[in-house]
């Protein structure tokens, strides 16, 4: 028997973008066994729940998952399938491409976010009238988990510069967070000394000021979840968009791929999405299931129609999804 | 008596930088008297404290304070100093200026940050071995009347295009922090459609992006604190660097103006620090106290040489922080 994916649409582009993906992967000679799923707005709509049960049994139970997008349910959806595969790191690359129009060209970074906790774990409470509170929570296994995979990713060449002694960043908010974020910190670089692996370190304010400024000073990048959110987000503006970035949300036996976009309702329906975020999401599960030069193949196409195949609306071309799919699946 | 001018110089380019905005200050006909008070890395080497207490007393019984950087000791300095003159939100103004290499020329945004809870309120726990806490606040009270601030700001046309009728965008995370981030942007949106101002509203991860993407976007940005911290830091490094960047903590009945930049080791002590930022921050301090000309003069005055005047080396220049407030004063 084969492995298991399953596909999860969402909605919006979701719907336009994960078929584009399942067709390249459906392009190896690969024994896949594609299994839907509902999540989203309309499936809430349908049934009342964004994220049905079954859903999450189907996703706990695959050997990885694509997923595309949800809407104002992304929450509802996004963090319990994070769950689901018991994701402990969400990859994030950045990176520019040639031929892509960019705030700055150079990025090309790797995020490993924290995948569990932080204001995330979100145990809230309205106290009064006035006052709400959320307890922030960290604990040293996590901070620990992540930086070991870190450390790995690093030895193995998967960090931009493919160099075993490229070290990472940790970025954090230990001047203020002195507590939490001070054990995140302190166990990351822990690990890294340990482990023999450079590790330097960063305020996550100073990164943001830094990242626009020069790109180049980074690598790969570890944070807490909410700052790996919102510096990765940051990373996506600088490489032109979100219409290239995929991410993998792994776990120790699982994992969930997913483009970092949204559902982009302004052209949901009309065919026109860019489906690069979403295949490139298929390249990184290819690796993550062994498939590795696979993978490779599906990296290049994407890079090679990038450089100058068509392209869709949001860089500048007129190219339908069809079209950049077809393109891409031609080149593998 | 004149009006009291509590000065705190701090640590590294806060020696060369805060002389230099004092200078300016001294330019005008308006009668200060300066108060000099110690804070900062040095300060606890000599005292064991970083922030004494007379320097509490003197920021707290001042009409405004001008202050520099403090070092490692950032964070034990600045956030009682914020205390000190009881302020409820901090203005941070991130334009670029003509003849400044900028990562984005149209940068021109203003961040109304909130000032007093968030994760900054900081009840932190060590509950175990492996895990720590942090609590994170927010109340309506503080937020409704950072929402207050914003609408006054905005009405009195000092948002960046000086349009009355501009309105302000609200950044948050309520899709993750729903009780306490959705009480913050609740009482932001309502206090802003009592007051008949627009506001719209983006989740802070997004912002990260499209500000990049297209700074025009936006324009006066109100937030949580640790948002306002990161977002406008990287408003910074989107007009080429913290050089240029002041702020004010405005309370009550006080304020505290500072450059966003911090002690910048690597050259403190040369000379050759950047005062703009620092110079900046006192032309708020003008207009704070109502010395809205001398403001307004002031800040020509600083446009007028980073069009045309000897810089900075961090400008590309190799002029001395002397001669640029030579030059500024000069134009006065
Ligand atoms: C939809 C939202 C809950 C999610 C997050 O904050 O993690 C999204 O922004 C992301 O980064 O995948
Ligand atoms: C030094 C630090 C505590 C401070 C903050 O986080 O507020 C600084 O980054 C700032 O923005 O003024």
């Amino acid at each position: 028997m084969g492995e298991e994916i399953a596909v999860i649409e969402g909605d919006g582009i979701g719907r336009e973008v994960v078929p584009a993906a399942v067709e390249v992967l459906e392009a190896f000679d690969v024994d896949f066994e594609f299994v839907r799923g509902d999540a989203g707005d309309a499936t809430r709509e349908r049934t009342g729940e964004a994220l049905p049960a079954e859903t999450y049994e189907l996703v706990a139970d695959a050997d990885a998952t694509l997923f595309g997008a949800a809407g104002e349910t992304a929450a509802d959806v996004i963090l319990p399938l994070r769950e689901a595969v018991d994701s402990f790191v969400n990859v994030r690359p950045a990176k520019a491409y040639p031929g892509v129009d960019a705030v700055r060209p150079e990025t090309d970074v790797v995020f490993l976010r924290e995948n569990t906790e932080g204001v995330y774990a979100g145990h809230e409470d309205r106290l009064s009238e006035d006052l709400s509170t959320l307890t922030r929570v960290v604990t040293s296994s996590a901070s620990r988990e992540l930086a070991e995979y870190a450390c790995e990713f690093v030895a193995d060449g998967r960090g931009p510069m493919g160099d075993p002694d490229e070290g990472f960043t940790v970025a954090h908010k230990a001047n203020v967070m002195r507590e939490t974020d001070g054990r995140f910190r302190e166990e990351v670089l822990s690990v890294a000394e340990e482990r023999g692996v450079d590790a330097d370190e960063e305020l996550m304010d100073a990164f943001a000021t830094k990242l626009p400024l020069d790109p180049t000073g980074y690598g790969v990048v570890v944070c807490p979840n909410l700052a790996g959110d919102v510096l990765s987000d940051l990373a996506a503006g600088l490489v032109g968009g979100l219409g290239l970035l995929p991410s993998a949300n792994v776990g120790h036996d699982n994992a969930l791929f997913e483009p970092v976009h949204g559902t982009a309702p302004d052209i949901a329906g009309e065919g026109v999405a860019n489906p690069t975020a979403a295949i490139l999401s298929a390249a990184m599960l290819l690796e993550y299931l062994g498939h590795v030069e696979e993978g490779q193949r599906t990296r290049d196409a994407v890079e090679a129609v990038l450089a100058d195949g068509p392209r869709t609306g949001d860089l500048g071309g007129d190219a339908t999804t069809d079209e950049v799919t077809a393109a891409i699946v031609d080149r593998l």
